[in-house]
């Protein structure tokens, strides 16, 4: 009833037990449920893959040829919901193979996401998108970027798309924490302001690479590299690399920190049997987001 | 003498006017005389570039075909000490491009920077700088990178150069400040953390991309893009574009702030007579540069 009514309102009934915070009804909800609060249609056809195929795996083809990242992506295809690369470590990069990637992807039902970690001021991030051997714009469906160059980089990202839309719907992840030592990301400050970015974006910017969840906003998706060990039994770990890489575990990064997609690399790539390590990845990654479900529904 | 001499020391002389303090007295130096501080051979044969051809002009070449770059680089070539590339700009890129660039630099006696502002893990970007379509390693005397994902940038970076050594020296610029608009460069625990990183590598990192001089160590050099007007009395301006960029003038960067390079782009790619234009911004860097001496010998 509106205020403005005539007759006064009847006395409320004795007060329910207060509903839950919005925050930690937002933790209830599922991959699917998720979908609908996306307005980026690549985050929502993200949301349904991982749903359908019961993954939340992204591997990291970080291999120099062009062979080897396709016989990759054939490899572990069904097991993941993201492809993510860095075409600009291949050799033998050529428009064939970003032909033969995207049937991969289409074939096996997962997405692309180019690592190009954009960095730049707006006018050149651009055309770095859009132009030179790459064309990213043309065929990744997810790409990142910075926050540290300020929000003219979304601006300047979006701008190509505007100009040039793409055949199908692009998205934009903000780099928001990184699992390297001695990053410069590690502060409040740095990834509120990021966070503030993407809020102004949510036609573009999806979410977050990232070590933890950052938001309540269920549409954001939080995405985790450095992921590596804690399947099989083998326990939580976290041993790095001679580079300054610090790994984490699949139930650490779902589980307790809440984030939505793992992001194996070295794990996987450079196993004997990369299919067979991509599947109990993936097992052991949704089992974490399933053990997180039922956890918040317990409460 | 030592203090465990027998003899007491005689009485000190009267005391002459203080030395310069080291920081004041740095100022004092000139390229030249900087250059015998660097241990990085690059940042010596830039400065040497510097004094011989009285210039501090770096010209940023944001054009999307190799022909383009390639005239501005034959055309702005005599004025300039560094030319800025973004290969990834480029529509058609070609090994042929890097050797006819590579000649031009000879000819014209300046150096290459690709501006590639590598922003990833160690591991990812040693093989960005030396694989991929571009291999940067080869060809580009100087590049850059940011200091947000940590030390192990550098390393990595550094990795790949000992691997596989190209046919003469590299160098890297840190980014430690930005001109655009928002960046989550300007505080004080960036800087100084990107500063302290760059100390650790002298042999490798010969400075920054940033607004103002930074350290007191002669062997840094400053970098500083955003820069246009300033040339031909059009007196200081602060315009941007509309993707957060900001600009300031060759008198605001060499004199007040007391960088040594001013980086132009669109004020002279984007101008009728670039030739005519980068003669123009490198005397005005020069004679700001010349100023600076000037005001420090007279203090």
């Amino acid at each position: 009833k509106k205020s403005t009514d005539a007759a006064p309102a009847p006395a409320p009934a004795p007060a329910p037990a207060p509903a839950p915070a919005p925050e930690s009804s937002v933790r209830y909800l599922s991959y699917a449920q998720r979908a609908e609060q996306c307005s980026n249609e690549v985050a929502r056809k993200l949301l349904a893959i991982m749903e359908s195929k019961r993954t939340n795996l992204c591997v990291a083809a970080d291999l120099t040829t062009a062979e080897e990242v396709l016989r990759l992506a054939d490899a572990v295809g069904p097991y993941i919901c993201v492809l993510k690369t860095h075409v600009d470590i291949l050799t033998d990069f050529s428009p064939q193979f970003v032909e033969r990637l995207v049937q991969l992807a289409q074939t096996h039902n997962f997405l692309i996401f180019e690592d190009r970690k954009f960095a730049d001021i707006g006018n050149t991030v651009g055309m770095q998108y859009g132009e030179g051997v790459y064309h990213i714009a043309a065929w990744s469906d997810i790409t990142n970027a910075h926050s540290v160059a300020g929000p003219g980089i979304i601006d300047g990202l979006k701008s190509h798309i505007k100009k040039h839309p793409p055949s199908s719907p692009r998205a934009l992840l903000m780099l928001a924490q990184m699992s390297s030592a001695g990053n410069l990301m590690s502060n409040d400050a740095y990834v509120s302001a990021t966070v503030s970015m993407a809020e102004q974006h949510p036609d573009f910017v999806i979410g977050f690479i990232c070590q933890q969840k950052l938001s309540n906003n269920p549409a954001f998706l939080y995405l985790t590299p450095g992921v590596q060990g804690g399947i099989s039994g083998d326990g939580p770990q976290n041993k790095g690399d001679n580079l300054g890489q610090q790994y984490q575990t699949p139930h650490r990064v779902i589980y307790e920190n809440e984030c939505d997609v793992i992001i194996v690399g070295r794990g996987i790539y450079g196993a004997a049997d990369p299919a067979g390590v991509a599947a109990l990845y993936r097992n052991a990654g949704w089992e974490a987001y399933e053990q997180r479900l039922q956890k918040h529904q317990m409460n």
